[in-house]
């Protein structure tokens, strides 16, 4: 295991002696923990565990899926390669259904292996194609987390909820990115982050990516938020996205709509940070957007240690929406997009055709 | 240990040979645990080490503890023991600071010592004043209990925070003692109950109360409440009160703020359940009430298990307020109380000196 000095340098997903390397984020921050596989169903399983998450890096994850997943056919034809392959396409979508960043993502892989007549090439050229959905999401970090940073105030505390570090991405991070790139910029501040429960990405990613960095960072529970919010504790709150619809409703971890009426309440401004890659123009509104339900286990253990009574009634929505109307802004590294966001997420959509 | 059959009529705390029994609620779910003390330092200690806790029962706790105290000390003389018994009272009042049912409870004591002149007979009066104390608060519930059951829509879900049953009271319950006389009453219910981080009252307690009673009940996170309220699947909220100031401003468990602006924001009654000791008119408003701030340790740690990356820094309140306005009844013993809040409580308190 190698020392990690900057955090964000840290790689979540790597492609390596053409395997996936990935952490195994569940066994965080006790353990560092790589895990290596060769099987795209392995990566699959990892994905549906939540050994890795967060919409960017599971964007790359499902990108890299597909290239292990055309690895594992050994039928030569194209027309055996195409059809074998709809069923890893299917296999990686439904592993889970409200990030987008995984359908985009296969969309991708899918585009090259169509265009790739040379059956012998598709493997090196789907290779490629990760890569660069991989190198692509850490540099569309990176710039969206400089429009961001520029939102921060210096001396001001940053509310964020769940895990959107360099773990969730490619490298960086989105609304962790935006705080770096401000302290980065000299800026004084500091953060709070939710343990974001059941699956505790704050107290478990997103403080030690902080502690990590030197970042001043106090963990809260999820229902103390409102407390300091309410008090002027918080200068503003910073969150990712699971998928934003074309009305500019997001789809983020559950929780993210509590703070964002709470923001709202309490007149402090509440920030979407997210790479396009995230924005799913297809769907109209957050009504439309899938939210997963996980297994009961997640909200009654913790570990092993069971909190609650055998056999309660659990429910176990990863997600929710957060209407547009609460949304101060959306960063994407395509630039800061405010109300009405709908408006400016379709220009966007269309000034990068232009281009 | 007894089998239970009807939590109900299950007694958190009772005066028995002498002594204080109670029910070690931290052992909850998993062992059903009597505590024997005849000490009231060591009431103290499971006091703040929450083995007992809910604010009507705190005051019967704190009762108890006084009574004890008294026995403690061995000097003869009269005005020996009013010296010693004010240590008593301060160590009892300082045992957890936002619950004034302790501080209630322990001036209805200290009164008893005053008018009782035979120093030999203070005992007794002590441990009568504290039963009666016991016995009244568990007839405020049930008279709440009542009063409130006509809020609650047949059919309906009720959502409800940390632990307000039996266990948080004399017996019966405040916010639970209403979902329980809804239900005696017939009306078919079903209760969302939240975990109620860092202490995990209504996971461990509330469920295990619910689910013995067989009240339908569904368990999720704190971050879990506002997706429900957003969807339109909870028709009220109903939580308890640790103090509620001259306004109706409340101090409640941490999360109960949210749970109120987040009810608002989607049209659902928020309803706050407290028998008449739990209001301190002598404090105008929830800003004068102090906020007990507990160890980090309930934040990063459940059981042995370390949640978070050591040494990050943690803040526990274990309290928020939720201003008036937020509030659309205080249900209590003696009528529900909607706004103007300040008014109706005011009036509520000069009834009683009158009757």
């Amino acid at each position: 295991m190698k020392p990690i000095e900057r955090i964000h340098n840290l790689k979540a997903i790597e492609w390596v002696n053409d395997r996936v390397r990935l952490i195994d984020q569940t066994k965080l921050p006790g353990e560092l923990v790589y895990l290596e596989l060769s099987d795209y169903r392995e990566l699959v399983s990892a994905i549906k565990e939540m050994r890795i998450r967060g919409a960017p890096v599971l964007g790359v994850a499902a990108a890299y899926a597909v290239a292990l997943g055309a690895k594992a056919i050994e039928n030569g034809s194209r027309e055996g390669l195409l059809m074998e392959m709809k069923k890893v396409y299917q296999t990686i979508v439904y592993a889970r259904p409200t990030a987008v960043n995984i359908k985009w993502a296969v969309e991708r892989m899918r585009k090259v292996v169509e265009d790739t007549k040379d059956v012998s090439k598709i493997r090196l050229a789907l290779v490629a194609e990760a890569k660069k959905i991989e190198a692509e999401d850490e540099e569309a970090n990176r710039s969206l987390a400089r429009l961001g940073a520029q939102l921060v105030q210096d001396g001001g505390t940053v509310l964020t909820h769940c895990n959107t570090g360099a773990l969730a991405t490619a490298g960086y991070g989105t609304a962790l990115g935006i705080v770096r790139a401000a302290w980065e910029s000299g800026k004084k501040l500091k953060v709070f982050a939710t343990e974001t429960r059941p699956f505790l990405q704050g107290a478990r990613l997103t403080a030690w990516e902080l502690l990590k960095e030197g970042i001043p960072v106090t963990l809260i529970t999820d229902s103390m938020a409102g407390h300091f919010l309410s008090r002027g504790c918080i200068n503003c709150v910073i969150v990712g996205a699971d998928r934003i619809a074309a009305n500019g409703d997001v789809a983020n971890k559950i929780g993210t709509y509590t703070l964002a009426v709470l923001a709202r309440e309490n007149r402090v401004p509440f920030y979407v940070a997210a790479p396009t890659s995230t924005i799913d123009l297809s769907i109209p509104s957050g009504e439309g957007i899938p939210i997963e339900e996980r297994p009961p286990e997640e909200v009654t253990h913790i570990g092993r240690v069971l909190l609650a009574p055998e056999g309660v009634e659990v429910r176990n929505p990863a997600f929710d929406i957060t209407p547009n109307k609460y949304v101060s802004a959306i960063v994407t590294e395509k630039g800061v997009i405010r109300a009405p966001l709908g408006k400016g997420l379709s220009k966007i959509f269309k000034e990068g055709k232009g281009g």
